[in-house]
């Protein structure tokens, strides 16, 4: 007895700070909290009018159209409803006279509308379902409230519902605090399940759809649940630099950050060599030759030192040619404005180039190699126009670094976190996996759940391109021998035909590799994995990086990388070098694959596409 | 008994990821864990030598010079207290005889090292203290493990202290897995102590020290406690975009993202326009005039609308000096090379001209109308070559959007937040904290609890005028009226001096706000306040954000804003609009705050100052 009693005196929690109560807790706690008067506050999802009773004298063609209104409908669609509705009425006031348009209109205007009540579905984006809440036309007239996207703050008392709905409790209000009403013309919500990649054009409203706000919650929960697991295993988490002048993955892919645009560039023309007698023919020619080879290179998309290298290749031809003809041009004396333009960087911001951090693992090491285990959690960038779903110029990452460790460890890093962030989202996200799973993709829990229970498979390079060479239903895009990088294609075909769960590949050849990555002891492939997942794709790149001072320069030798760049990075092996490694996963692709959506655009919030910006 | 029995059996937890034992499970065990084997990691932080036994004959020089060296010696001191030592040796074996310098050092070379324990101090960050390490000669000579920075992996048993030192426990090494030498010769922190600003040169190195070590754990428990008070609250996390082509505050201080400057700019000459007779002296003239305003806007720092209209001003009027001077070089034919250049955005990558972002306020407005109570934490960033140590160009902040709320909620709210990470660092880094009051500041923990228990002033910016125009013992650099800006002076004076503790300011002239906070009433104040604390300044600047559709316009209409960049926004208002607040907290300021340093570029990974990038 005592403890149901203090069960129906449980009070709805106040939302601290907006001093209303948070629908979850309303939804969740049920009939237990019948009769309470709360605040709520929220957005309308959709509406319909029930009218009070029936009016005098009930014809038979009103009967059919205006009460108990279809559900869900518009408050055009009821507008719409009604003029067949004031159109009997004024038959059985007028007798048959058939009156005028705006005669009509004006009469509609003036006639008290009849007592009704307005049923709103609200959500205030706590959850999925919405509460059911009651305005009686004496507290405002239903055409104020009813529109979709209606923002409503209301007081009520909490009631067993009255009008049929889904939910076990609804609210009866009794005072309106506020209205926002909404311009019903341009609303891009007013139409129902508008497909997610024409909201693209919306992203300000995005948030107010069921799915978007089913994503961030999800999104939220995965990001409590990431800091949370390196909380527990003890990792320390370190922001990186943003603005960088370093990287590991070389400069073509790179945004600059300037300040000089702003202003007026101050110009030099650039000096023009003499290029040896050789025609600016036989450059041009040259440069359809290199960009083809770059495209090959960029199509295959994993061989990053090769397209690194193309590209400066190609860059230089170009402005060769350019240089050849600006002068040509300025000879003949036609125009200076195609002349070429150099940049004063020693004038910019930091006086020198500066760019987009794309990955910042290599300074993370700083700190792994003084506090053992870090972690950081932040956006990285890359300026590739790539026709991939999976690849925008802005996405976060999350990038660990480890001390004392070995590519092993790494692995069974990357598999623990999947596994902790998998359960986690199982747990705390169940009623908004529910509904993508109706909405989007039926087999995301199934799909979590594995992830949570069984391991991921193992395999080297060498192997995968052995599978891959005895599959003969399939014809594959790119051409795979061994040496050759794996393709978008070739990975989705192993995790999605040949082992239908997240695969593991590991010790790629050198070339296949940034510099810093660990030399095997075979001197051929590399201490690096991938893991390739269903759907979502490559969604961690790992590596032990190579600690040994000589063998690092050995490589930065080979490749020709510019070393006085890294000679901060060469210090970490010169002083208290340590075995260490660490991985980079990209967090929206595990927002992809746990909410089912195919496209990364859809999961990221103000989505950033390839060629624009947004707001 | 049985408690007993298993309190001695309880293990050393393993890391894991990194097979080796956490020294804080070590140093926090204490004595219960004698008598274990277990495999550290780490980086020596100093080190000393102590011979094994006596050796025949004990001279009384020797005796004095090299057993039970002087602590925390380097591996050079140790070497350079050794030569008298192996001279002492010479004198007993070769009589009197003084060897010539060669000849000494290749004895010394030749003799074998005499037996002797090095005792190194060693951490791994994961705690203030240093676990005591000892490495008898036969198993590494000292010279290999002794230089501050070497990093070790070693298997030892842990043992009650045989060589005096700090802790309850000491680890005697049996088998060395793992070193990472140390050049000495360039070895930065081989000197101790080094001052943290004369660190900024070797950023990689930096979190080697104690200081640098102790600030990332309390900068890692603040991020913690961050996102655990937003979940406590209902809070939902949302990452806002860097890349931005809207912003709150104009694109004054913005630092620009492209990639057209690694190509070839593509330029024309702008249009000559008739200036209509006005000489180039006479422009010139009215640039210096406008300089000298902006400088002044600049220095009072708050101002940001005037700023903003002043430097568009200035910006035009330097365009139009530089036509007319290049227009007057091309008809004299002397140069193109200083002509003006137009950047081609729409060849841009976006397609158009996009920056990064400073405040991520207004996108989070979508998110919080439609969600709630939201939050995001990322890099904000300014391109502002100001002399204070409390912003740099990249800084992390804490953005917090809550719908149905006004001020005084945010107020709450900000002011919760404080008292919540205060007692969260003081539970969860006592050890750092006491480290950072002997090394830096001895007030730290007593701020950080007055933070816990009392609530801030509330003081409106007329109230604030007022009491600052009273003072008489101090005299400012900038003076102050009503309606004039509050200098960073007079901000630290009201916290420093007159309340000595933080201070909330609210109710600013509107002309001193944005154009998107709130207008208050009276139409000339707006909703908006920031929060001041003693040595960190301005920590937060909060507002409620203007909900209606029609004051906003006006405002918009009255700074003369571009209407269309706004367009989105303005859709928030007309669609389902909401009273809502939020503030933004720059996060490295509450670390400045925390740690007691006064120079905001000493709490972040990898330094990013005014003029100069990091690696």
């Amino acid at each position: 007895m005592a403890s149901q009693q203090a069960a129906t005196e449980t009070l709805a929690p106040l939302s601290k700070y907006s001093k209303r109560v948070i629908l979850k807790t309303v939804l969740e706690g049920g009939t237990g909290l019948v009769g309470q008067t709360i605040v709520i506050g929220g957005w309308v999802k959709s509406s319909n009018e029930v009218r009070k009773e029936p009016l005098p004298p009930p014809a038979v063609a009103v009967a059919g159209d205006a009460p108990v209104a279809a559900k869900d409908v518009t408050c055009v669609e009821i507008l719409q409803t009604r003029i067949p509705f004031f159109r009997s009425i004024m038959k059985v006031l007028g007798g048959n006279q058939n009156p005028g348009r705006g005669k009509l209109e004006s009469i509609v205007q003036q006639l008290p509308p009849p007592p009704s009540v307005a049923v709103l579905q609200v959500s205030d984006g706590s959850c999925v379902p919405s509460l059911q809440v009651l305005v009686d036309s004496s507290i405002a007239p239903p055409i104020q409230v009813m529109a979709t996207g209606t923002c409503i703050l209301v007081e009520g008392i909490l009631q067993q519902p009255t009008v049929r709905g889904k939910h076990a409790i609804e609210l009866k209000v009794e005072k309106i605090m506020h209205v926002g009403t909404v311009v019903q013309d341009n609303y891009p919500l007013s139409k129902k399940r508008l497909p997610l990649d024409m909201l693209r054009d919306f992203p300000h409203f995005r948030p107010r759809t069921t799915t978007v706000a089913s994503i961030t919650r999800i999104r939220h929960s995965l990001t409590q649940a990431t800091h949370t697991f390196f909380l527990n295993n003890g990792f320390l988490y370190v922001d990186m630099p943003i603005i960088t002048t370093t990287d590991g993955e070389g400069f073509s892919d790179k945004f600059q950050v300037t300040t000089l645009l702003g202003k007026d560039i101050k110009k030099e023309a650039i000096a023009m060599d003499d290029t040896g007698g050789v025609s600016l023919e036989t450059i041009k020619a040259s440069i359809n030759e290199k960009s083809k080879q770059v495209e090959e290179l960029k199509r295959t998309e994993s061989n990053r030192e090769a397209l690194v290298a193309a590209l400066q290749d190609l860059r230089k031809t170009n402005e060769l040619a350019a240089q050849l003809e600006a002068r040509k041009k300025s000879k003949s004396g036609t125009s200076v404005k195609s002349q070429m333009v150099k940049v004063e960087f020693s004038e910019d911001f930091f006086s020198r180039r500066t760019f987009l951090t794309s990955s910042g693992r290599l300074h993370l090491e700083s700190y792994a190699r003084a506090l053992g285990n870090v972690y950081s959690f932040g956006p990285r960038f890359r300026a590739q126009k790539l026709e991939s779903k999976k690849q925008v110029a802005e996405m976060w990452m999350i990038e660990v670094e480890i001390a004392f460790s070995q590519l092993e460890d790494a692995m069974n890093c990357a598999d623990d976190f999947l596994k902790f962030v998998s359960k986690w989202v199982l747990e705390n996200c169940s009623e908004d996996l529910k509904f993508l799973s109706k909405r989007v993709d039926p087999t995301i829990v199934d799909r979590l759940q594995l992830l949570t229970s069984s391991s991921f498979q193992r395999i080297s390079y060498a192997e995968a391109v052995e599978v891959l060479k005895q599959v003969k239903d399939k014809k594959f895009e790119a051409k795979l021998e061994l040496g050759m990088p794996l393709t978008e294609e070739h990975e989705s075909y192993l995790v999605d035909e040949i082992y239908q769960k997240p695969v593991i590949i590991h010790n790629y050849p050198k070339e296949l590799r940034p510099f810093y990555v660990r030399l095997n002891d075979d001197g051929k492939t590399v201490a690096a994995f991938d893991v390739v997942f269903p759907k979502a794709g490559k969604l961690i790149r790992a590596s032990q990086n190579e600690e040994r001072f000589n063998v690092l320069t050995t490589r930065i030798k080979e490749l020709d990388i510019p070393k006085e760049q890294y000679e901060w990075y060469l210090d970490l092996r010169r002083h208290g070098t340590v075995m260490h490694s660490g991985f980079s996963l990209s967090f929206d692709l595990l927002v992809v694959y746990a909410t089912g959506l195919i496209d990364v655009r859809e999961v990221i919030p103000f989505p950033r596409s390839h060629g624009k910006a947004t707001n």
